[in-house]
């Protein structure tokens, strides 16, 4: 939307499998046309944009990299990076050029009409260039970015998934398994009312990721898989430990705890 | 703010150790005027409310109830209600009507200056009746929040606990724990970076309430703790499960899991 709003492509083709959300694309201004074959879309491209569940990366560039022409540049949104980067660089012909990047923006929300002109601004976005990365394709990245008003910033795949894994994937893990644990909670403990009526703002909040796309989630926490478990071990390790200063009664200790989270909440802006 | 504005009492007194934050209720037109000597405020008066944080209670009873006046209402805003409830009751002298009383309003900030006369439109408000509340008392609390704008209903007292467990105390719990959790695993896996300043906004929404009022909460895990630590339980066995799945890879069972979240969260509104 950004691409075609400024001006920076001759024509912005949309690629994809769900025609209704490919016509919303075109409605919406953020493609001029669209094909369902990818062979059609990828011909001829300068840019190719990976916006799918990272899971499927392998698979398509394996579908259309006989078809990439020389000097084109194949660029990605995932929330992921670390092997993926690699496994990417190694499936593209040489004389392709990758740059892997991660926009953090977006809510709980999918499909086109949940973007807009102003999504990406004072968002930032992680580029995770390589050792083989090319210099020229990583500054043309930038830019884009930078267009569609976003702090730039590039980081080593492998900290980039440490770093997200930290501050996303396990708080997107978490707010899932809270719902859950109300389910259970529901029917064990309160199985007279329905719980989720009397949620007021912190659950609503604390709980809003949970209904993000699972299959986006899926690929994301597979991928990541090693960070995010020693990081759910970390996890695990506090609500424990809260646990037993509840189950001990202990007043002071509790405030402490609680105390240093608040310190540390409150340098988030 | 709400009674003083309705005109629903004569006078509105405020007892408080804090004299900026009494000053600033005047300031509000919140109250009429302070006192900082509990004897002065609560002789004579018709109805005292109580809104320190939970553990109090049973010490200010003890020091005022020989100053109340027969036939005087004692209503709280506290977030645990259960043995609470029944502690305040008998520390009561006969002649005076207790009500217990939680609105499910307020953020994470604590101090008159947070309060509006709009903070409680629209919100429940859940009165905690037992065998022994007078039924005018209750009446007259109810009236008292239905003028703020609230949604009233009643529950038992312990079931309320259960009740605000799930929906309220177990998400703070967890939103605290996933905060020192970020500070471990910034210590552990990213000393490189700060972690903090990549956090997006599912870690903002996902973490607010970690910037509750530590004592607040050290009081209402305290009280409602029986409670509190089965919820724990049910919720370290999602995640335990999650990060099992997790480990495993095991794509289809994860998406299952999440997409179980997901139809549950979206019930939520």
């Amino acid at each position: 939307m950004v691409l075609k709003h400024e001006q920076m492509a001759d024509e912005i083709v949309g690629i994809g499998r769900r025609v209704q959300n490919l016509k919303t694309a075109v409605d919406l201004g953020a493609i001029h046309r669209y094909v369902t074959d990818s062979q059609e879309g990828i011909r001829g491209a300068d840019l190719i944009v990976l916006a799918t569940p990272v899971d499927t990366y392998e698979r398509q560039v394996r579908e259309w990299r006989p078809w990439l022409h020389p000097g084109a540049i194949v660029t990605d949104v995932g929330s992921v990076k670390g092997t993926l980067v690699e496994r990417v660089e190694q499936l593209l012909p040489s004389g392709i050029r990758f740059v892997g990047a991660h926009p953090i923006a977006g809510r709980e929300k999918i499909g086109v009409a949940a973007g807009s002109l102003t999504l990406f601004r004072q968002a930032r976005c992680i580029l995770t260039p390589t050792a083989t990365t090319d210099a020229v394709a990583l500054q043309q990245i930038r830019a884009m970015w930078e267009k569609a008003g976003s702090t730039v910033l590039t980081m080593d795949p492998h900290l980039h998934d440490r770093v997200l894994g930290a501050v996303s994937h396990l708080p997107h893990v978490v707010a899932f398994g809270l719902i859950n644990a109300l389910t259970e909670i529901q029917r064990r403990a309160t199985p007279e009312v329905d719980l989720l009526t009397y949620g007021g703002g912190g659950l609503r909040d604390t709980t809003r990721i949970a209904a993000s796309s699972p299959e986006m989630w899926r690929d994301i926490c597979v991928w990541n898989k090693d960070n995010l478990v020693s990081m759910l071990d970390d996890f695990e390790e506090q609500i424990r430990h809260l646990k037993q200063l509840i189950k001990n009664g202990d007043g002071p200790s509790i405030e402490r705890e609680f105390e240093r989270a608040k310190t540390v909440r409150e340098r988030l802006r």
